[in-house]
């Protein structure tokens, strides 16, 4: 059957996460019911991973099979019509059989969105933590460069579904000043092989008591080697967190199938 | 009795706009409301125009007296911890026993905010109009210029309360790409002395049938010189627009009041 990779950005703020809950409303279910009107027979999707209840996602990737022979572009509009506006349609390509959305990622970045401004902006309180006391995106960013590398992230793990291993390699951390700055946006980007659940939000409360001053540098790496998540930080809301991009190498993007072969 | 102006910022889309009405949530009722708890009497609020169900405000200017002896900030700080996330309170200053918000405006400035991507977005759904086709922006800025000056806008004008005048002057009127450009976005900027109802909003329902192209540029120029409504464009949705500032010349502000006198 034809194997489907598709480009979601979503407003996680009224859904109950990602994964399909009897009763609640998620994004999985949304994106299965249109699915399923289109090509007149269930369709199960497979997401890159699983979004918190309130995360937003800017370019969540997912993967399906159906025997539809719609073309990319039109499935692309045929579930774009059928979508409440707070879910969009990005990009449908034509992927390999053997496409599995979790298991061919490389990596994943997140971005997590702060404001320290003094006055809160009424227009990003569903987009970003409102954080109450200015902050030092400097010690921040020295802070977060200690994470950086292959450790073992328990420390930075609430408790929910057992993992095999909560080692995982972060390769990039930046703490900058960035998107709207006179609202006194601070951008936290962590791109990583893998995440533990609410493990970016547990680095972003630990990145803050740092910013605040309420804990010095050096306590990030301390935390970190503890592998307790009784010593870090708390977890930051959901509101300020989106799931950027997955990097599933060149192989797998469009170009594996050109228009004009 | 010591009169205050203040300068809110709200986010419009969960009231029925600015003015109080009977078992609906509207701004206006919900600063009494807070203002009267903190100063233990009923307090009566003016605003410099009342803002439509759905209408922002980024810099709404409101003007009441009270026998309060609180300073500036500390009314300011009050004033926004009774108020909830979706208003903000920018500033607070002394003004003259004589100060009108109506009265004493000078000239208002409206945002129009419209996003022609062709993949819409889902975070600034409630904050922009998107609309369906792509808008030649050079078209309705040019359209736009006819509207400059002083006119009789009741082309512009949905039916509602009776004014002793349908001329206003408009000052300057922008249609430009800005804000969020990766997302399509195309402000319309107007500044004039005063607006009819739903002026703004018609105006842009005007321009984006220029800017679509279903009508030439000059046919702008037609509309205002009918001087009758149904021959514009139709009103263009609540939730693009903001009232971005009110100008109420020098002497007003908190100069005339220094703090070392």
């Amino acid at each position: 059957m034809p194997v489907f990779k598709m480009t979601l950005a979503y407003d996680g703020g009224a859904y109950c996460g990602w994964q399909v809950q009897s009763q609640q409303r998620t994004v999985q279910e949304t994106i299965e019911t249109a699915l399923a009107e289109i090509v007149g027979a269930p369709v199960r999707v497979i997401a890159s991973g699983r979004t918190d209840a309130g995360v937003h996602a800017l370019g969540q990737v997912i993967g399906f099979d159906t025997d539809s022979h719609l073309s990319c572009d039109v499935l692309r509009r045929a579930v774009q019509s059928r979508l409440p506006s707070d879910v969009a349609v990005l990009d449908v390509v034509s992927a390999t059989d053997t496409f599995h959305p979790i298991r061919d990622a490389i990596t994943k970045r997140y971005r997590y969105v702060l404001s320290d401004a003094a006055i809160h902006d009424v227009f990003s309180r569903r987009y970003c933590w409102q954080y109450p006391s200015p902050l030092s995106v400097a010690a921040m960013a020295r802070a977060g460069a200690m994470l950086v590398g292959k450790h073992d992230f328990s420390s930075f793990q609430s408790t929910g579904a057992p993992r095999e291993s909560t080692v995982r390699t972060i390769s990039r951390l930046t703490v900058e000043r960035r998107g709207n700055q006179e609202r006194g946006e601070i951008w936290i980007e962590i791109e990583a092989d893998g995440f533990l659940y609410n493990m970016v939000r547990a680095i972003v409360g630990t990145l803050t008591e740092v910013g605040r001053g309420g804990q010095g540098e050096a306590w990030c790496g301390e935390v970190l080697v503890a592998c307790n998540r009784g010593r870090a930080g708390p977890t930051a809301p959901p509101q300020g967190l989106f799931l950027v991009d997955v990097d599933y190498g060149t192989t797998l993007k469009s170009d594996a199938f050109p228009m004009e072969p």
